[in-house]
């Protein structure tokens, strides 16, 4: 249950990384209010003088926690790792720790961001081809590493940050029509943590600003 | 000095990422090897199936530490800082901590990756107007923030992975011709970092693999 007290995410349904963050808030049990930022109504409200003001990067999520307001949501995870307690959401062991980082920041800088809206609007009638293009590369680098370092979840047997930022990518590689059948061990994992409360709960399909005819 | 237990970082002079890496390691006071990586030469040493094996992701650069090989450099940085002692990298306080994520994440993700060499190769004679673009607008959303967060460095007065990310990112900018004069708060943290010698023995200028012609 939200309080006074409870951190806000701004955000949007379909943005993977205000689902990140989401899930990492579901994982650890906080409780949290949602202000929904309409990336595409109006030309964008995350364009908005008033957003600008909340966070100048434009982007979603923007969180407001403990008096300050924190944007990039694995600063907004690591953050809530290093301040709450609940499920761990960096394994204990250095190298496991660093292994999750790199996968983490390999899908939030090496795949995801050539995919964001941002970048798509500004590729006009190729933007289909163009995302599918880079997610395509960035799953077939992905697949053998998870492959050395996955146990039941990404690396170990643990979820961590990298099956949160995993499992929205997936979905975002659905979207643009590439083929996870071709990638085993990212399609198993996937499946697996789609089966996990805090991914069910903090999906795209059932959020307060997801549109009632794609509401599942 | 280097001795046969040194780290081993696969780079290239202009990367700015492998530059964060060699910057993050001057500071910390660790020696290191370097393996050039011509992201250029023979259509890319990164493609070569060598490399590949080294690291799938094709991207530079890759670090052989402590056993393991890890790639993507904020992995890196915080792979050292979590098991070396020396310059903290990362402030005690959690919410500078979650500030200067925030900034090395909005520059390794949100600006650096849109103009990318493998994006730019992608982008053709357009390249140069793409990357200014994506930079300026990201220095746009940077300038603010960095001129609530700043003290004599990016975050406070002490030097972090925010500096290690903003001096490389200055430097692109720079070679896509966006004018950094526009950014007083950037302009002033850069210029104060250059003469630090951490970010100028690390400089793209002066490496082993830096081409002669354009070596200071």
């Amino acid at each position: 249950m939200s309080s006074k007290y409870s951190p806000i995410i701004h955000g949007y349904f379909r943005s993977s990384c205000s689902w990140r963050v989401r899930i990492a808030f579901a994982l650890k049990g906080i409780a949290f209010d949602q202000v929904p930022v309409n990336l595409i109504k109006d030309g964008g409200q995350q364009f908005t003088e008033q957003y600008k003001g909340l966070n100048p990067m434009q982007q979603v999520p923007a969180v407001q926690i403990d008096g300050i307001m924190l944007s990039q949501s694995l600063a907004v995870i690591q953050y809530i790792e290093e301040t709450r307690t609940g499920h761990r959401l960096l394994p204990a062991d250095p190298k496991k720790r660093a292994q999750v980082r790199m996968i983490s920041d390999f899908i939030a800088s090496g795949i995801q961001p050539v995919q964001n809206l941002y970048v798509l609007q500004k590729m006009g009638a190729e933007k289909v081809q163009w995302a599918h293009h880079f997610i395509q590369r960035g799953f077939e680098a992905l697949e053998p590493i998870l492959k050395e370092t996955a146990g039941k979840y990404c690396v170990g047997d643990e979820i961590s940050m990298a099956d949160i930022c995993l499992v929205p990518q997936v979905y975002n590689a659905e979207r643009f029509k590439v083929d996870v059948d071709q990638f085993p061990t990212i399609k198993r994992l996937n499946q697996t943590l789609l089966k996990v409360d805090a991914f069910k709960e903090s999906h795209p399909s059932c959020q307060l600003d997801t549109p009632a005819e794609i509401c599942t």
